[in-house]
């Protein structure tokens, strides 16, 4: 019987800056009743990869340029979170009052180049934004190394985030660091049953676990920030989530 | 403990014209050694559905008009094809080599109108597409009220479809037809632990399902035509995969 199991891993700490993730995702399962077994995948939420690795940022410290101020006026948000926003992007895709879409550094489409001002864990009163990892894809490579070291057993990691769509409503969760796990499935090559080839030939096979464990985080806390899955169909291979970004000159919705 | 947990069903004969998917589904579900309960959501691959209610067209039966001629030129498809695309879209939003993306007349955005040549199970050797189901939303809503009828038991129903993304690589799941479930949830009000309000304040639930099923029914054939969920977290009501759909004046990549 084929099945796919998502857990819930709660009763992690608030993470600040150094904190072990592998050993607190270690214990977490173990709360669970359960150990890490061969093929498992963690999907970790970006945040707390963010505030381990200390990509918080206090807004009294950053300056906005001309740039940021008069691209703050257009879309209505407070400068000094668009000098950060432009700070981690490499293009401005759309700008409206309310919306920000940026190309980040790391190639992702996304609104508001992933900053995050919800939920940051700010000391104090002080206003804080949580910028994405400096490499997620290093991350969860560092993260599943960790894990092998702990617990001797070879697990994937994504490490996952909320992205809207173009042209559909809603968030759901993509992944934007990847280690272990195949990003991109190909399916070139294989047919269908009466033997054609099939047309749909890469699925975004980390995309659709990312998606699924994002249901498990949900949205309004933290108190699940990072899943377990058993079960993931597809074969381990050490992988990136750049594979996931279309190159610029394929891309025709800019 | 949260857990979400989904099972492949197997073993569903090939479905034709008027093919009875309720029970098949029962009958599947029950291979599985289980009983469908309530909260449950199946998760359905568009091309059973499709084909139960018969929307495979013989390409021979089709007469490509001018329109579809000089579109199937640009594009490199065939011109039958192209017509039948035409006839289930509004709107061409881009044409290249190899590539046509259409707005489907249900408001999709998606490669191709969704039409499928790949697995339709042609009788013979005639060459066949399949499309989508006439209204995906009724077609989810009459299995789950004879899934209802059946068992008793309240499920929802998702039917899902592979799609191609704006700015990344790979198709992944989403839900073109919803019943029972909720498509969006919507977390507007919510605060984070600091009592900020959200940012993200939909979540496009069904689709994050529809990707994680999608992950189990894999692409090369068709011998997991249907998922049985068990966990999914937010509650049941009645909605539609229209919520999905960007209204076309709030749509910034045209």
């Amino acid at each position: 019987m084929r099945q796919l199991t998502l857990t819930a891993l709660e009763g992690l700490p608030e993470i600040e800056l150094g904190a072990p993730l592998a050993p607190l995702l270690v214990q977490a399962v173990e709360r669970t009743g359960s150990r890490l077994e061969t093929g498992d995948v963690l999907v970790v939420a970006q945040k707390i990869v963010s505030k381990a690795e200390g990509r918080r940022v206090a807004l009294s410290q950053v300056k906005p340029g001309a740039r940021a101020l008069e691209l703050a006026r257009v879309v209505q948000k407070d400068a000094r979170l668009v000098e950060l926003m432009l700070s981690e992007s490499r293009e401005v895709l759309r700008a409206r009052p309310g919306v920000l879409i940026l190309e980040h550094r790391l190639g992702f489409v996304m609104a508001n180049a992933g900053l995050d001002r919800s939920n940051v864990g700010s000391t104090g009163d002080e206003a804080c934004a949580l910028l994405l990892p400096e490499d997620p894809d290093a991350s969860a490579r560092a993260l599943r190394l960790a894990l092998r070291g702990l617990s001797h057993i070879e697990v994937g990691v994504i490490i996952n985030d909320s992205f809207g769509r173009a042209w559909r409503n809603g968030v759901a969760g993509v992944a934007i660091g990847v280690s272990g796990v195949p990003a991109l499935v190909d399916m070139r090559g294989k047919a269908d049953r009466q033997g054609r080839p099939l047309e749909m030939t890469q699925v975004a096979a980390a995309d659709e676990l990312a998606a699924a464990a994002s249901l498990l985080m949900g949205q309004a806390d933290e108190s699940v920030p990072a899943v377990l899955v058993r079960g993931f169909p597809y074969a381990a291979r050490e992988s990136s989530a750049r594979e996931l970004v279309r190159p610029r000159e394929e891309d025709l919705f800019r």
